[in-house]
């Protein structure tokens, strides 16, 4: 494996296979398998969740890693192309990626969408800049379209929790959150459960539809797998019947990058908080899934945060499982 | 071991068997006795000492760590419970502790008091909040009224300068600070070298007296272990015959959370500085000890932080040695 | 090795030994040479390169390593000596590098020239003051005068490259920035060229001269290496028939440390940009090498630093290897 970039470059036995070594690594620790290697992680955006389970995966793995974040004591980056550098910024990324990429086997980078331009996020633009510069094996650790790792923790977490691929019914629901937040999350896992098979419902107000082409790909890959996508803006209808509903808040499609329209429409959206009377014609055993970090009374009420639905820690403790699959396979040679 | 959280909850055959261990780790290396264990650092006040010291602890055991702090790019944690997170904070310690702990076979965690209310930081209130959170092994890397890191490499300190836990006298002097600090060495301390069984004074000026139950706790297990526990704001009288003085700034406990009344308490008492002159009548070979950070020329005269009375150095040295004895019983699996 | 801190304390052979030892752990690695070792790394100075590379290096070799800088939440470190520590910072260097260095087998440290006095930095004053402070081996990672491990990389890229060490043309030269720089990249990369017995331009406008006694050292090391330096303000003359250019900015020694003059005097010379025009008359293969980073447009045009005479990146995964090498030699107990 030479990049993790995107779960559209797997069939779905590879993605099993990658679950089924995750769940051997939890069970039967390899603490040799990537001895003396090197794993490169560029923060060009804030984390925790990730920062610290990709450091914990090459530890338990044998190896070790080195952070370079933004707020680091370092001279400013400079991401634009053909400028001459004479201002705050003392060091270009086209010299700082290749060479913090030199010092490992592999790179995880992440740059968040700069959330101007649909066009330009929805190409990855940003992203394909940075990782054209290198050509040592690369993990997307959350770029404006895509989160690859979530999503195999994610499709982990409900093989985890038995929800069924076939048949089983998945709300991704746009959720309230006081400031507009990327794409890459609902689109990347709509796409996934749409992968996995499942009956997919994304469930958001208006305004808040997800661009046509994730649409369009997220159904194509459920015909194919056998099950189907659908949008909606009826709660009820949504839920009925639901294994699973995995909130999010994301920004307006409809006003992307003009953050007062956006700010004017989510306004009054304040009700999409998820609470217990969103579960009344779900199955009994419906679940909660959120990739974190979430935030309580607003995105989700805290009886079901903190209830028995709630499946968020298990969730995230997927993601370090997950990365260190595809570590193991990038890295450890034998797989 | 499921908890390092109070020397109280050992015994003084335990506590020395934790120190043989340290020795014995610093003179026979063991690189593999920890390999691909993984240990969790949460700080959510500042650190120098114990950030270095644990993750080189970790490091010589063959296993690694990660740290989470609050000065690192992610999103400011809410700690409050029952909030509506619709402020800055994007994340809750519910999820952030739990998740973080979730990566590593422990989790050491830092938080300092509030310094509000004397009976909630008596009672290690927030501390108890964090760590009831998870059921992984955690170690207290200093609370509101612990920090037993500190006290066993304290102890282990006592020991290698064969200052004698029979009939050794040990000074806790308060000194002075531009800002009130907090209780938790003192407490602990004092609590330490009276479980060792020595003859503790605690020097200090009137409105500092620690807090009766600790000193109730301390002279209890002074006299169970053959020692004693007195108090004075007698210099002369403290320092008679003294093996040791233990130098340490605290708030005013009389204006507990008082800012300006303790302010205005302190601001009389500058002369309050370790000097050789503190020394007249203790032992020839009387050794200075403090937890570090120090200011010189404000806590302890230059003359005596450079001289052969000081063990400071040697005392946080043994920081490291006395965690990897904890990490080694707590993680190691066979002792 | 008890120290590595100036190119100028090993023999030719010597530092072929560490070139050869860097190829090696490249082509065979060695990732049980280290188990168990631990390296602190201090930064009193912001870095990039140095603190990744070094990280990897010390993970590659089965070791590990912490990091200290300045802008983490520590308390604040005073470096004045004889002070009454009653203001911001908490902690003094007496003590925090001691502390530091006594959790590590070897310790690497990063303190820039404070550029007010040359006779001062010239001395490399507040890095000795420093290394005073401990007696375990140390690594200098860049002070005032001295970047041994950039100058070890860079003879290795030097060999990489199979640019001659006898009767190869290196020229040093001064580049436009916008801000004064240290003298130590420029100083110790003349002295490390004219020790592989190179001939040696220092190409610089007025007022920019490297100091005498670096002249010096340098002029007596080409000779008895069978190289020579000299140093001139012409191009055109400068680059005939070169195999190499090492562009760097740095400060008017003419007015150390007098901010406003050195602004005065650089202000004219935006056009010490090195573009293809510069190589005109150097030779077809001539390189372009710069320790990074580096500031496009202002230092070097693209053209040059995107083309195939710009070896940079290759240069600074050097940096890795060569103190791979060092630290092998350092702390593997067996060379």
């Amino acid at each position: 494996m030479k990049t993790f970039n995107d779960l559209a470059d797997f069939s779905n036995e590879e993605i099993q296979d990658l679950i089924s070594l995750a769940n051997r690594l939890d069970k039967r620790p390899e603490p040799n398998a990537l001895k003396g290697k090197v794993l490169s992680l560029l923060f060009l955006s804030p984390s925790l969740r990730t920062l610290a389970s990709f450091q914990a995966a090459m530890t338990r793995l044998g190896g070790g890693s080195f952070v370079i974040s933004p707020d680091m004591s370092i001279h400013g980056l400079e991401t634009r192309p053909g400028i001459v550098m004479d201002g705050a910024a003392a060091e270009h990324i086209r010299e700082a990626v290749p060479v913090i990429a030199s010092y490992g086997d592999a790179i995880g980078i992440r740059a968040f969408a700069e959330r101007k331009n649909l066009e330009h996020d929805m190409a990855d633009t940003d992203f394909h800049a940075l990782t054209s510069l290198i050509d040592t094996p690369y993990i997307n650790m959350e770029s404006a379209m895509g989160h690859p790792c979530q999503n195999l923790a994610d499709w982990k977490t409900l093989d985890d929790y038995d929800i069924p691929a076939h048949g089983g019914k998945f709300v991704l629901s746009w959720a309230y959150h006081p400031m507009a937040l990327p794409l890459a999350v609902p689109s990347s896992t709509l796409y996934t459960a749409a992968r996995r098979g499942m009956d997919v419902t994304v469930l958001r107000p208006e305004g808040f539809e997800l661009p046509q082409p994730i649409m369009e790909k997220s159904r194509e890959a459920a015909a194919a797998a056998g099950g189907s996508v659908r949008e909606t803006d009826d709660r009820c209808e949504a839920m009925d019947g639901a294994h699973v509903i995995y909130a999010k808040s994301w920004s307006s499609t409809k006003h992307y990058g003009d953050r007062i329209a956006d700010q004017k429409l989510r306004n009054d959206l304040d009700d999409w908080c998820v609470d217990d009377t969103w579960f009344d014609n779900a199955l009994d055993d419906c679940r909660f899934m959120h990739c974190l970090p979430v935030r309580r009374g607003v995105v989700v009420s805290e009886p079901v945060l903190d209830g028995p639905r709630s499946i968020v820690i298990h969730e995230a403790r997927n993601r370090m499982l997950a990365q260190m699959a595809v570590l193991h396979q990038m890295l450890g040679g034998q797989s």
